[in-house]
């Protein structure tokens, strides 16, 4: 077995079955870091070892990057990405914008993506041929669209809560030009861009497994997601998605004052 | 026929073949007010129209109070009051956090609610025997949940933004107090009420059709629903929903300081 779309598949259906029962069911929720509010759930760490359990059947020398159950071998040429449940406060509030994100990067490159919203039955698969939706409306091929200013844009981003100190001037830039803002969507919002029903998503001081699994989702349908400064986002850190690149551009250009 | 749940299913299935086709399909927008941005979507004013045929059908001595298309008898014994896309943003941006609401008053105090998400399948119908939700997990009758403080409730609203002036703080420190909050929710988040998966929320301005199909969806769950000084929602206006008491009243005395 090669790493591809389908084994994509079989590892959101493995996550999922750990994830969708636990979804509204008031799960045991613990703090996992002292400052602030980071809850983990039992889904978020059962779908995690069940993701693993597959990578590690099938692809025993590749790394791992996870954020519950620590990284394996990411000196590797393959390195999975995995968040089990990004979007924690969604999934804690009941509401469906949370997801599974897992990406394979190849010498430190997105190379395959996948995002899945197992409650609305939305799932993302994307390796460099394209990205295949299929959820309520049926079977895709998702393209991002062509949004030609700033001034006609949607965007989304999880709260402006996010932006301090020297970057709250340059977020806001952002938010006064758009036609319409916002808040409260994690990796949903990236999903959207791909499928062409928004066209800006900004966030910052993420980990590699909060966009590894929605690169190649992105790029694949035409959309581009860089960190701030305009390079790969492979590592995370300050991000920034377009569905064009008149947006990005013009976005960019705000952002870095 | 009297108006009852099996009426409400009536009305929301009739308004759901007009929102959900043109949900995701980029249909045309247009700006309701010139000062801020209000769009109101195709989907939006014949949901109504196919809504306010049902009821004449049915009930021509009943009164509608729509958003879309107007008032009709608002001094009748029974008034409909429809919103029959709450979340405009959220359905724009293809964020199935929108909803079609419906409310019955009987002399100015509401017998009947429903909210309907048709994309993800959910709707909630309710009368004075209870608050009956179908939905991805099967058909329940819900309830909201015992939450016994502040401390440790979770707070939705739509945006932080909403709270100027003399309202900024009172909010703020309702937001400071809770265990967790998040945004972008809409009529989304009244509905998680009811079915005991968040605790709280605080919006204001609202219009009678923003809250009227949800008074009973929440009240029939064991919710409180009712202005920010305590008076019966029925008009909208400033508008606090809790699924216990306590939160409720702790909440109440921060915002009124």
């Amino acid at each position: 077995m090669q790493p591809d779309l389908e084994f994509l598949h079989l590892l959101a259906d493995a996550a999922a079955k750990e994830t969708l029962p636990r979804f509204r069911t008031g799960a045991a929720i613990s703090n996992k870091l002292h400052s602030g509010f980071d809850p983990v759930t039992e889904a978020d760490r059962s779908a995690e070892t069940a993701i693993r359990a597959l990578i590690h059947a099938h692809f025993e020398d590749h790394g791992i990057m996870g954020e519950e159950h620590g990284n394996v071998g990411l000196d590797r040429d393959y390195v999975w990405v995995i968040d089990p449940i990004d979007g924690t406060r969604a999934f804690i509030s009941g509401l469906p914008v949370w997801g599974t994100l897992i990406g394979l990067y190849h010498k430190g490159r997105a190379v395959l993506g996948l995002m899945d919203q197992p409650f609305t039955g939305e799932r993302y698969v994307a390796d460099r041929s394209g990205t295949y939706y299929r959820g309520p409306e049926g079977k895709l091929q998702v393209k991002s669209r062509p949004c030609t200013s700033l001034a006609q844009a949607t965007l989304l981003t999880t709260s402006p809560h996010l932006f301090t100190g020297d970057q709250a001037a340059p977020y806001g830039a952002v938010e006064q030009k758009v036609n319409l803002f916002r808040y409260g969507c994690d990796c949903y919002a990236y999903s959207l861009i791909a499928a062409g029903h928004i066209d800006l998503v900004i966030e910052n001081d993420l980990q590699p497994y909060d966009i590894g699994g929605l690169i190649m989702v992105l790029e694949s349908a035409g959309a581009i997601v860089t960190t701030w400064d305009g390079g790969r986002p492979e590592k995370g850190g300050n991000i920034i998605a377009a569905g064009s690149k008149a947006v990005h551009q013009e976005a960019m250009a705000l952002l870095n004052g």
